[in-house]
């Protein structure tokens, strides 16, 4: 079992790679909740949807969000009736925002409800919450501290980010299947090319995970979200420029510190100072070709170790 | 200032019949709330809905409930997800049900949110909820008590339905606005022509509102949907029948009891027996001209008690 944790788009990317060279039920995608909210009475999970559309073939990739086959007559009609219009819900989407709060509501849990609506879109392989308790990621900003998809939506990243913290996350319990899967001595860990501030740390700051992680005795390979210097997508080189950090691949590596064996970056990056081994790769994921030849060096990373 | 009181489809026509012969100042229309229902998490109001989109122009004639310009995206999808299709919920239908079951969450007052819709929509004259406190209408049947629409949707109200109860009606609390303009001598309380049972009864059964019509010492005058023994559309007549009454017009008065001044019923049908004034009329509404022409008979009726 390759256990796979991810953010949104970079890290659903690989997951989509790691889906074709790998079966099913030896691959588990692990997903970043901190940037789930609740919306005008939903709960909206925007990681766990983006896995989930990617999987399913059904994601949007012009947007980066939400499905391609989308319409917006709900949405227009939200905006007429004065409704907040700053996140978009496509009439698709909204099915499953509904569809999952009205179950939570009920009592079901979030990794109850991923998993049947990634049967429904007849995905094979497991997609699971970090942990079915809520985490909240907040980001102190200038203009103090906003919830994460106020900032990172309605005010598209600008405030600079001076600080993240998790809210909820001390009372947070690990996934249970993902402490069995690390328990079961897995293949190996992946953190995908996700944001290490806001997509990969609110998993590891589920008290014991970390922990369960190292003791699984597997190797952990990170692939960077920082190809020469930039971040594909987002605002990853703009955090570690708030915190006083050249953004690098270096940077993400020495970010993740000991919990790393191998470091999957991009050809020609500096891997001066980088601790862990080192696997050059191309990591920047055009097209499936792009994903599945990246999925495979991550796979032969994590088996050299 | 006449107030009119109405369900849903067959009120909704006289409804606007009455904006079309009154300012919008001189007319209230009061729904019925007996047949809200919590739903999927959304708390959904036909018969406000249905006077809403009437009174907008954006009614849908063919189907009898919904928008006209509807589209079923989200519907299709929450179906692919296993989620409940025997209330279909449109994607521009559904922005309202989403907005008013986030404000009714938040706080906000049934009556507050349909008069800042009716607004949005244009709408110069208030619809206002018989009451802002919940009441459910539920029907016994051979299959027990059931909600009303599970009854009157899910089992197309095929269920004989041999008695109804207004659940929650008891501690429901009269519109205020409604109570004030039953003080302020209005020029008449026009019973529309829906459903006695369901639409009208709930409605009289709000603890103190019979009283305060009767008090106000205005005409009251009722439009018959039952037109030769048959109701235009919905259960009405079955519903009688199950009570072992024989639909008629005469019977629909007989109901209403001594609550009626004034009783409009299709020409040629039977009044004998009835108690209140007869007016003869033009009942059935298939065009906004008969719509508008029995409003002008309807007032007509009021202003001769």
């Amino acid at each position: 079992m390759i256990i796979a944790l991810s953010g949104g788009i970079g890290g659903a990317k690989l997951a989509l790679g790691l889906s074709h060279v790998l079966p099913p039920e030896e691959l588990l995608i692990i997903a970043n909740t901190g940037d789930d909210f609740e919306h005008y009475g939903l709960t909206i999970c925007p990681d766990i949807d983006t896995l989930t559309y990617t999987l399913a073939g059904l994601d949007n990739p012009h947007l980066g969000w939400g499905r391609a086959d989308e319409s917006w007559a709900f949405m227009q009609t939200l905006a007429a009736l004065g409704g907040p219009e700053w996140f978009r819900l496509g009439d698709r989407d909204l099915a499953l925002h509904v569809l999952r709060s009205h179950r939570l509501h009920a009592g079901e849990t979030l990794s109850v409800i991923t998993d049947d609506v990634r049967k429904r879109f007849g995905i094979g392989l497991r997609i699971l919450p970090m942990s079915d308790d809520p985490v909240r990621t907040q980001i102190n900003t200038d203009k103090g501290w906003l919830d994460f998809q106020d900032w990172f939506v309605r005010q598209r990243a600008e405030p600079l980010a001076q600080a993240v913290r998790f809210a909820g996350v001390e009372q947070a319990r690990p996934q249970p299947a993902l402490l069995d899967a690390l328990r079961a001595k897995p293949r190996g860990i992946v953190i995908c090319p996700s944001n290490p501030f806001i997509s990969i740390e609110p998993i590891l700051a589920v008290p014991g995970l970390r922990e369960a992680i190292k003791a699984s005795g597997a190797p952990v390979v990170a692939v960077s979200p920082i190809i020469a210097g930039q971040a594909v997508k987002g605002p990853t080189a703009r955090m570690f420029e708030a915190l006083g950090v050249t953004p690098s691949a270096a940077a993400v590596a020495a970010r993740y510190g000991d919990l790393l064996h191998g470091f999957v970056m991009e050809h020609g990056d500096d891997a001066a100072g980088i601790a862990p081994r080192v696997f050059y790769a191309t990591t920047l994921m055009r097209d499936l070709a792009d994903k599945i030849n990246l999925a495979r060096q991550v796979v032969a990373a994590v088996d050299a170790l």
